[in-house]
């Protein structure tokens, strides 16, 4: 079983780095670009093959090792 | 309109960050992981309102900006 975890800033949190990424597009002749945000994308290949266990497993994965729930937001895409 | 640009590493190049969070998570108790891969994701907000026009700057981004597409591929997702 396949799954992808998005991880990414809270809205409220400063993120200099997608700024940087904004500010670069805009000088390259980009205009219109509002905001730029950048975050990680986990690909994790998994042997579980029942979905709810799966889904509760890799919670617990964001929870304890993947993303920073004091600062970061993550959402799971399961295939 | 937003989109999200996803940029993961090729399949063929290695991703010494993946397999050490893939350890880790072994680590940890989580077995059943086969295989982790780590990627960016972008998520831009455009005053863009036609739609093959802003995949279309998207997809120039990625080429100029985003994307090292040496050794990386990317995938666009509007919303």
């Amino acid at each position: 079983m396949k799954a992808r975890v998005f991880v990414t800033l809270k809205s409220g949190v400063l993120d200099p780095q997608g700024a940087a990424i904004g500010a670069a597009l805009g000088g390259m002749g980009f205009d219109g670009v509002n905001s730029v945000r950048q975050g990680k994308v986990f690909e994790i290949d998994m042997t579980d093959t029942d979905r709810p266990e799966a889904e509760a497993r890799l919670d617990a994965m964001c929870k304890r090792l993947l993303a920073n729930t004091v600062i970061e937001d993550y959402s799971i895409d399961l295939s």
